[in-house]
């Protein structure tokens, strides 16, 4: 089906939680899914010897570690992958790269702009190892579909995006405070959490942004602690109007207080002879309209779709959002293997880091990330 | 059910086409659906005799002519509705209110905002004459159901604004050039077609606008005309950031080239303790979430809300566009009775035309309306 | 636009409340939306003097009674609009075919099968004479789109049709009894109210029925009135499986007490080549799915849609409820003027009739309507 | 989290198309996703050796086999996974019973009714031998929410079921005749392979059926072959009244030709005070009312339904078809480690064929299935 590596690849993991799970679960069925070579499920890595210890056995890895540089340069290991707070993802995709290692890191890139442009440098200076960013959403048959309508003109030449990624996670105003919500610690805010998978969608759909000017909002600026109230420093929410490079324009919001809202990737693309419409809260929807059809089309994924007959040979049966990892470590193995770039690396995730730090200062000025 | 005028009122009505019919509609449903002292159709004017005198007949209007200022000065008449050319909108009004008629006039408010401007110096000298502007979106029982829910908190403070209104009746490029594509006589493209109503929604759900950044776009610039391809001088669609006096923010968007898109006035209200959506392409539909609410709620139009046991008694049979005209007509009524102010008038349409213009020239700098 | 009949037409309405005044708006609005000869809204009849003196004035007619036979019987009226409780149908029915006069009568026909077959007896004597039912749900342009395509063999040859019409006005359990909720003041429950306008679809869709097996529930047995607990002898709902003269075959569901519905008229005809499906509570949406469409596409009523236009020259801006009974009226007066057929008729409802009456008894046997 | 089977699990697969694979990714993932002892997946079979070799690589088992026999006796296994046409079923599942192992067997259970009865006769002489049918669409959070709000009285007492399982996969009347569409082989036809999965999901909301009256229909009766048109013997759609042993009632269709349908499993469920909707092609939303609620409210599935956690901690992030499985596989470890019965086994399997058979041989009469 595709090129395969050299060699079985050997995968450390370090990290448990979201998304830790997510790469384990995705590690496990990506050659059942897709055939190949399997990988062998080296070391996993955590806080401490015993969640680690506990962890390899549920997650199926052979050993474990409290040293996520034992991990990292353990000689079976080819590929590790990186699921830690956003404050370690420097170090440790240095550390792997330095050992010669393949990096497979969730987003967003790295805690602040010249880390991950200290990144994209460090990863340019060893081509041969391929870095990866864990932007779950672009690996979904719908969005897949999505992108090659728009590359084959399918709705003729994009003019408009519209795009919206949600969540109410912060709204209730008794949420302790965390570090999280510091500059310092935490980075960006909503533009860091979710804003960069708007992003990450969208330049892939509408290509390159070439000014953008954007207004950003703290809708609950202190928020209790131990120690009394405390000031929340980034972002809760986050408007943009994007123009691209191609001429065509966009609006672009953002939200981690939006009432009701759980994963409102929510985005449109009006083109010259059609428009696209997708909500991640049917991420098995795709609605098509084209010039002479009577309204718009509901496309429920199937087989016809990008790499969703893998998963299942009947249609409408519905793709989950944990199969999207599966599809991106199908590409990460392809891509080291040499069959086909994959994305986004390491130089592509900096433009997304470039734009979303360009909304957080833009302050309702127009920029160019 | 509401105050009476001192007498029956006499109407002059200007104008046959989409609105015009709307108007007539209203006002022969109007006293049959609210009760109340039923109006007098008088006359109606049309730009020739022949369908002066058919559209009289077809719409119950006593008398008709060709002549509009007989109309209006005609001496049994007592409120006129002006539902002609952008163009014509200024001195009809104004020939309405010198001769101390109240005025029922559609929207855009005028053709430039120094028009707007007169009109409203012009209205504020007859303060006993009512004006009232065509913006039927604020009469739904939908819309008013939404405006209660914010007034009385249901959602907390509102924190974000995101609306949208797109058609796509200009998308086809084969449409010939009009002089409605011009900016001298056509005024504004998208805004001033779509743009106001959205702004008028806007307003009355978040405030005052105090300051927005806008961008414009002419998805097709020229169109074929006899002479040969024309020029396309105003916008096909717009995107602005806003931020309200209350310190909430919000996104903007319309476009007359959207395709798939018929009447996609939709809007989003996200506040402190719920979310309320709206989609007037399901103008029966409000969709509302309140912090501890599951998701969000489907509130089928039906006689809980506004106006609607007036049309039918039975929840969930669906209102009509054109019943929004019946509500303002009556409205309008219960203005020229003294009972309730009514909006919005010319002095609240300036405020939406400083808005719309203000978008059309921003240029992606941030102005204040 | 159509034959006008030889007179202006002098109509007399009977009955004040919901239907009453829905018969009002059409009359109202008819030569208005669709051209023609204006009717003459000459006298309205209501029990009391007082009531009629005011609706008269309200609804606009010119004379009031409270004596119906001479509302019925007055020399300038043509047809009667009759919209008041079922027990009242025949006699009013039969006298104004007796009188000369056509007749529109709201749905359901008669309290029982054997008033609905002698005023079917009755009207067949007289065939000069134009009788209507009032079956609102066929008038929509969405509803009259799709049975075009099935006319036009859109869907090829209809193989199975699903149906079901629930609203909840009966669910609360502490509503209380009333004679409606008897078999000889009310008649049939959930099939007369509700079922008869299903099996008007129904029948228009799919054609004539050949055979039925039906059963029935009383969810509330005993409701609570000042005289202690009485029995509920109607349906609150009944299920049917039904066989088409065509061979195609149907399932079809009603019910008053369906938490949540609110006027879920909905159905669904599976064709050969496609599927069609409509839902009342969206009754400007039509779905359609044709072979080789990747799914189903959503029509948004529009001009392209039977008598749409007349009412609004824009697409998507939502025909309403009271604008059936427009159409109604309009396709009234064409059949009067002996233009074009119109139905249902009494030989139609008849049909209608027979169907619930026959569910209503069928107890899980076959039975032919 | 729950209680251990006394040793790790040995797995046997046979089968190795769309449920095989599906069965693969549930016993590779189980553990990962639920914790516990993970399973050892000890043999595949498939129907060549070479075919064995290769999904036994692919899917992660440690040896092969084309001798289905051989993988049902290996003394390593446990639990056998049967994956295989209908007919296969039965010799099956009865060697692997009488070798002493736990069964999973893919729905329908049988051929025949025969079968099944001789089946569950069978495993009723193997008490501690567990048997599970894989009935997918009972294991998705949604769905197990349902149940547990109707058991916990919800919407108060059940009174109607309204359910559709429709696709469209034999739509297709060029699609070639095949030994599927016989009763010999194939057995059923769409209640077989669709009604069967709907009336799993009706009898868990519902409870027992006492009674029901069902008619079938032929819709393409012959098809094509090499050797010319043959006759298409098993049903291609089937319509049903059901009544339940608690009073309730119900509707029931379910078609293999419906246009446009891929996986429309939809069901309704009104209670005395609310009402619950479904439908698996949207299988991340339920939608609720209850008594008081002002419409239905969207719940879309999250951390607060059944086991949906385990796989993601997000809510709104969609569950997918595949793990269905996962949670039925930890449910087959959980009812072997004697913790929690699990179901249906294949004394709950024959009820449903039961109900099926009844429906397939009802021919409009009422049956006690």
């Amino acid at each position: 089906m595709y090129k395969m590596p050299d060699k079985s690849l050997g995968v450390a993991l370090i990290g448990t939680g979201f998304m830790g799970k997510c790469h384990a679960l995705a590690w496990r069925q990506v050659a059942t899914v897709f055939g190949g070579e399997p990988p062998r499920l080296e070391i996993l890595s955590d806080v401490t010897k015993d969640s680690a210890v506990r962890f390899a056995r549920q997650f199926g890895f052979q050993r474990s570690t409290d040293d996520w540089r034992a991990a990292i340069t353990d000689p079976a290991v080819d590929v590790v992958s990186i699921t830690t707070p956003n404050s370690l993802h420097r170090p440790m995709a240095e550390a792997a790269l330095k050992a010669g290692k393949h990096v497979w890191l969730e987003k967003p890139m790295a805690l602040t702009l010249e880390d991950a442009e200290a990144m994209t440098a460090f990863a340019a200076r060893n081509p041969d190892q391929v870095t990866l960013l864990g932007y779950n959403y672009l690996r979904s048959p719908a969005f897949q579909m999505a992108r090659k309508i728009l590359a084959e003109g399918g709705i003729g030449a994009p003019l408009t995006f519209r795009g919206v990624y949600d969540e109410d996670y912060s709204a209730d105003p008794d949420l302790p405070w965390s570090w999280r919500m510091t500059k310092k610690a935490g980075g960006l805010g909503a533009l860091g959490d979710l804003g960069c998978h708007l992003v990450s969608v969208m330049i892939q759909l509408m290509g390159d942004v070439s000014e953008l000017t954007a207004q950003t909002q703290i809708a609950i600026p202190l928020r209790h602690s131990p120690e009394g109230p405390k000031a929340v420093e980034n972002e809760d929410s986050a408007l943009a109007l994007i123009r691209f490079a191609s001429g065509a324009q966009g609006v672009f919001a953002t939200s981690r207080v939006a009432r009701g809202r759980k994963c409102r990737l929510q985005w449109e693309v009006q083109g010259s002879d059609g428009t696209i419409i997708f909500d991640q809260e049917n991420m098995n929807e795709l609605w098509l309209h084209r010039t002479d059809d009577a309204g718009f089309t509901r496309h429920l994924s199937g087989p016809e779709q990008p790499d969703y007959a893998a998963f299942c040979p009947a249609p409408g049966h519905n793709f989950g959002f944990n199969e999207q990892k599966v599809i991106e470590a199908r590409d990460l193995i392809r891509a080291i293997a040499g069959d086909a770039p994959c994305g986004p690396d390491f130089a592509e995730g900096l433009k997304i880091e470039k734009i979303i730090h360009a909304m957080a200062t833009s302050n309702g000025r127009p920029v160019a990330p």
